[in-house]
């Protein structure tokens, strides 16, 4: 049977992408510095070998032949479905050379350091010769891949499978003719919450208890998975039974540890609950960054920040930072942690402005991509861009253009996701509380249950069976919209700042 | 150039050799549970991958070609050197047919949780069958190796090349003849020492503390390195800069993690000393298990079981320790670390019964080879060998034949290296001491540069560039020998026993 050929080679393809993904995990939380070099070339080689045996001819053939196999099958079984995906990653890998892919996987390694040290000293300078490599890595790879309209349509659909950079611009347009005046209008009224309490004294071991004890609640499974500190914290999964998140902690600032470690249990457990009949496999991962992350902000901000989670948890987090909580009420924290205000950073930023931080990267990423921006023009246009969505200009570099880890690691096209993602993230809550009207009443009271699992019956069970678009479309009988996004928002800042 | 091309492919042979390290570092350190199950497959698939590159024909000829073209090269240069060790590797995997080697690797695999569960439940019939079919695919592995006197000499030269079982026997008959008279004679005068102060309280954090600046004194680098829990002490490295060590605390017990954490920093201290243009080949490994165990034992014995030492270190160690060392004085804790008496656990055995625990286990394994034992009389056999040997009978087949972790992982003919270990790293220590008489001052000094800088330079620079003969006759000017090290441990136990 060609078809069971076909899922022992994918399932050594997939076993040599996670050991990958472990190597990766462990450069980002235990190496010594000294690691470094070797890493590079050991995820070099097995970047090879998973490139070899994706784009073999014998992949292709065994391809050819399980079509046959799976012709009569359902659409929606597991095999026509692993040969679909299948068939996708061969066309996508076969259009790129081998020694390109060794040469990103390469350069990229190497750039991670090298981006740590730039942003540790606020050096755009060490960093540039690094970030023109990968652009000019990037440029040779949307030529390999081709793309319908602009070159950014190639980078795009490696994140989020058919989505053209046409309907991600359409509907950041529509998001920002409703995000400017909402934001004006907070901006008008700002003094209605003071978010001071947040930077207190909050010890970093009761932090970790907290945000342990939160994502424990939640659903994340730490016998499947675990949580370390990382310098930019991401999420990670070598099987659904073994997944990783990481946090940092600020020991004068609650936000990044609580609302972070929240994030990426989303994500975790998104990885978590894909059905273990499919974890041996390609399919055995989330479907798609822009899915992945309506899952890490709806835990994080529809349910984290909702004023019915703190109802229930506000005693408990009270009670173990006496020091920094003492007095303050429950709702004056709840406004603190939903202050929104033009800010630096994006993984700091609040609901309302996030999305402008990722409409600066987007038309960034596209002005290099089409040869209107040079990497040395780079700084300056990011600053210009932030005063023209934010109203505000970095002080330096550190906080500005060397911010975020993604192009150092060659994740350009990546960043609309996590905008898809807000937008995904209301649209899946609404539908799961149109089925479920007990969900607000349940999280109020600590519970989390009937959430997570009408998420993993509708969404995490199928991996990457599905597209981003059939998924989206098979749940919410609609594609990626602003509408929902917009009027959750809106009502809530709509009470917090008494609009 | 076939050499360059040879040296290509033995990178990436080694590279993905050193992901699955990195896999096998994760699965003892860091895994949650739920990832065993995946972790099999994932090590599964790299050593399969591993394998075919190590017998690939083209692997052959290209050795055959390089040959050529180092015949003119002087014998020490790196290329002869690497085109020797990889002649030799080719020719050890290229005996082994796949079938065989995925047989052991599955076997072991699943023994491994058997073995654990026998052990935790002192059940050696849970592990017999599986025992058994271990050893006869280790038959049918000597079958393809070929042996020149006794299967067992198949088994040992994986561990040690070129060492005869014959010459093992000469010098364990040798130590034995020495040993027994040593071991009665502390025997006789047990009450000299008392080493009840070595189960006190001892907080895990300080412990911590103190191994890890110990080591750093010696010289481990912990910015090419790094320390972790196991609850099987372990050194692992995934190139000369970035080295692992692990160790175990116990809260009541000062000597597993102290010595632990010297032992296996001498492993270490090997791995960061090899040359750096030795590091991305096959060659940037230590040479043997025996010269290995050579480095780990001399630091943690020689070394940090002198008196020299603790004169200058016991202070502070007195000092994060007071409710346990108070009024204690360095000589009672000198003679506490050093007490010798017959014991169960060989890995808690002290320096002269050690080597007992060896013999022992190097007779029942050729025993069992030669077909004069089987495997269900294995517990009854080695309990008499324990009466015999070290005057006592194990009281539970866990504190007996099930302590060792290293049947159940297929390494047969592993053991005699720990005592070659034992016997090189005193032949190693005297000859530097020899070249440079200082050292033992610079010791009790607590400064170390002396001694690792000639290890350095005689010893680990070359990484596997010479067969373990070829090193200990280039450093030692003679083969492994028993009388250094009977001198040295009459010596000194001679003091402290008062003999």
């Amino acid at each position: 049977m060609s078809l069971d050929e076909l899922k022992a080679r994918l399932s050594e393809l997939n076993n040599v992408n996670r050991a990958a993904a472990i190597l990766g995990w462990d450069q980002q939380t235990m190496m010594p510095p000294g690691g470094a070099e070797a890493r590079a070339r050991q995820l070099g080689t097995l970047s090879k070998i998973a490139h070899e045996i994706q784009t073999a001819d014998e992949t292709g053939r065994l391809i050819e032949d399980a079509k046959k196999e799976v012709a009569g099958m359902d659409y929606e079984s597991d095999d026509a479905a692993l040969v679909r995906a299948a068939e996708y990653d061969y066309e996508q890998a076969t259009k790129l050379p081998t020694d390109l892919v060794v040469a990103i996987m390469e350069t990229t390694t190497l750039a991670h350091e090298v981006w740590v040290e730039a942003r540790a000293n606020n050096d755009f300078e060490h960093f540039r010769p690094m970030l023109e490599k990968i652009f000019d890595l990037t440029h040779q790879m949307v030529e390999c891949f081709g793309y319908k309209e602009v070159p950014y349509d190639a980078l795009l659909d490696q994140y989020e499978r058919g989505m053209p950079t046409r309907e991600v611009k359409r509907l950041f347009d529509e998001l920002k003719q409703e995000l400017v005046p909402l934001v004006k209008a907070i901006a008008e009224n700002q003094d209605a919450v003071d978010d001071s309490v947040l930077h207190r004294s909050y010890p970093i071991d009761k932090q970790r208890e907290f945000g342990e004890k939160v994502v424990s609640a939640y659903g994340f499974d730490f016998k499947r998975g675990r949580q370390d500190l990382a310098v930019h914290p991401f999420c990670t999964h070598f099987s659904a039974n073994d997944v990783r998140i990481t946090t940092r902690f600020d020991p004068n600032w609650i936000n990044p540890a609580l609302f972070g470690t929240m994030h990426e249990s989303g994500h975790g457990m998104y990885e978590q609950g894909i059905a273990q009949n499919l974890d041996n496999s390609i399919l055995g991962s989330g479907t798609s960054l822009g899915v992945h992350e309506s899952q890490s902000r709806m835990w994080e901000n529809i349910v984290g920040r909702s004023r019915g989670f703190w109802g229930h948890f506000y005693p408990e987090l009270q009670a173990l930072f006496p020091d920094a909580l003492n007095g303050v009420t429950v709702d004056t924290f709840y406004k603190a942690i939903n202050k929104s205000y033009p800010s630096f950073i994006r993984v700091e930023a609040d609901e309302v402005t996030y999305n402008l931080h990722i409409m600066v990267r987007f038309e960034l990423e596209q002005a290099i991509m089409n040869g209107e921006l040079a990497i040395k023009d780079l700084p300056a246009a990011w600053n210009a861009k932030f005063e023209d969505y934010l109203g505000i200009v970095p002080p330096n570099d550190a906080q500005g253009v060397l911010q975020d880890v993604h192009w150092s690691s060659g994740l350009i096209g990546y960043f609309p996701t996590y905008s898809l993602g807000n937008l995904l993230s209301v649209q899946f809550y609404d539908k799961a509380v149109q089925e479920h009207p007990e969900i607000p009443n349940e999280i109020a009271r600590g519970k989390f249950d009937t959430l997570l699992n009408w998420l993993r019956v509708n969404i995490h069970q199928h991996g990457r069976k599905f597209t981003p678009q059939e998924l989206v479309q098979h749940v919410t009988g609609t594609s990626i919209q602003t509408g929902p996004f917009m009027r959750y928002l809106t009502e809530k800042y709509t009470d917090i700042y008494n609009l």
